[in-house]
């Protein structure tokens, strides 16, 4: 019974998580479970009932979508090989009609998308009204991964901060609400998460001897991730970030975040762009038909 | 305990549905469930259980496509208004995980579509490799609403059957492995559905008057499926035709399609594209670095 499942969380998530202006990237507890007092079992108990009532939110924002309103939601997720950016996808988006849902994964961009600016490619994966969209990755590595690989000269990716807080900010006008989560996973927690790949067979098509490479490069990582909090945790779009070591965790934060984003958008069923009345009476009159 | 579910399949369903050269739509009993021999709870619980293998392959074949293989599943889902496309989509495919699954819907063509080829719109939603791909309408409207409403010349669309068995075949060859399905739903309970709509305010945003024109071509309607299922139901790429009436039945039936099909594919884990041992050694030095 989801109705059963008792709610431990002391402090909103929203508000537990999110990196404010004396937020330390450095100082925080990757094993943590900020703001929830309960513990695993609990957790999973009140994520499937919260599943629920996200899932009919969904509902009616895709209706509100289909009915010529012009909200949308959009889910951007970041976090370093491991940190379990897929496990969100699969176990919190798993819980909501696929058809309310626009996934995109960000890899490493082609030769085409290497040409335009590098917002071209996200652009074209921008939820349409209605849906919540999904960033497996996201316009974020072009401060990350290109900053640490320096893929363009430092004076380049250094305008791209602001650059992307206008950007953002634009798209909140046209109606997106921006969700940007973080999921942060210890250097130990990635090796070991690494090592368990190598280990399993059924988990090898998962690895990349690059993953080898970007972890050695931890510490610059971490000192571009607290950047893009410090310089793009906004307070129309801010980061949440999540302590990624226990999986159960990041999935509750994720959901609750999510399914109070959705709450705070006041939907409701559109009204009928018809006469109910009268198509009930054209509807009576073809149940009379043959066929 | 999903292991637990009996299975009540007393024909396989492929055997049971397909529509072979004998086949009558007129005779077809849409509030059936050929081939099973259990009720509904049953049969939710053998569907949760098959839903759980459909998963595992499907993360394999996903596995599959990103280590360099060509294969792909595409679902292509027909039927009227209320037949249940919708759904097979929520109740099926959200058993799976979102990353594995690319979805399309096909609408009313906007001008730039038919502009173009009727299959233009349709080969840019094919389902990459690894992805299971689902049609919630498909290139089957382009001899259906479009022979119905005489959208095109008699001439042109009798000449599509012979066009889409083609186009078929090549993706065939292609790696991608087709499954047809139609939800046919009775006129009574058509009408039942619709008046649903009608009656609750949560559902008006499903319901459109063009509905009821739809409804009122009945005759032509099943005369135009009658001829898909004649003409191109194929050897390879068959229609399964599956009585609608029971939604419980139509999810069971389309979850045991898709999951023996995946089965028949004979999927493995792929092997290591590196070193494992040369990871595991150089994962480890990354152990002993502090960060």
């Amino acid at each position: 019974m989801p109705g059963m499942a008792k709610n431990f969380w002391k402090t909103d998530p929203r508000d537990a998580l999110k990196a404010g202006l004396t937020f330390d990237l450095s100082t925080l507890d990757r094993n943590g479970r900020p703001g929830w007092a309960g513990n695993k079992s609990r957790g999973e108990a009140y994520m499937a009932a919260r599943g629920e009532e996200l899932s009919d939110l969904q509902e009616k924002l895709f209706a509100e979508g289909r009915s010529g309103g012009e909200r949308s939601v959009l889910l951007v997720l970041q976090g370093l090989d491991t940190a379990g950016k897929g496990g969100i996808v699969r176990h919190v988006m798993g819980m909501v009609d696929p058809q309310g849902v626009k996934l995109a994964s960000f890899g490493v961009p082609t030769a085409e998308e290497r040409a335009h600016h590098y917002l071209w490619r996200i652009e074209k994966q921008l939820p349409p009204a209605g849906r919540i969209g999904v960033f497996d990755r996201s316009h974020y590595e072009d401060v990350l991964v290109v900053r640490v690989d320096e893929l363009v000269p430092e004076a380049e990716w250094q305008g791209r901060y602001d650059e992307i807080n206008a950007w953002e900010e634009k798209l909140i006008a046209g109606g997106t609400t921006i969700v940007k989560v973080a999921l942060m996973v210890s250097y130990d927690e990635q090796g070991a998460r690494l090592a368990e790949r190598l280990d399993r067979p059924d988990k090898y098509w998962k690895f990349s001897p690059s993953d080898i490479t970007t972890r050695s490069k931890w510490p610059a990582y971490q000192q571009a991730y607290a950047d893009v909090f410090a310089r793009t945790s906004t307070e129309k779009a801010p980061w949440y970030v999540v302590p990624a070591d226990r999986k159960w965790y990041a999935r509750l934060a994720v959901t609750e975040i999510l399914t109070q984003t959705l709450e705070s958008l006041d939907l409701g069923w559109p009204a009928a762009t018809f006469d109910v009345a009268e198509m009930q009476a054209a509807l009576a009159k073809t149940n009379q038909a043959s066929v």
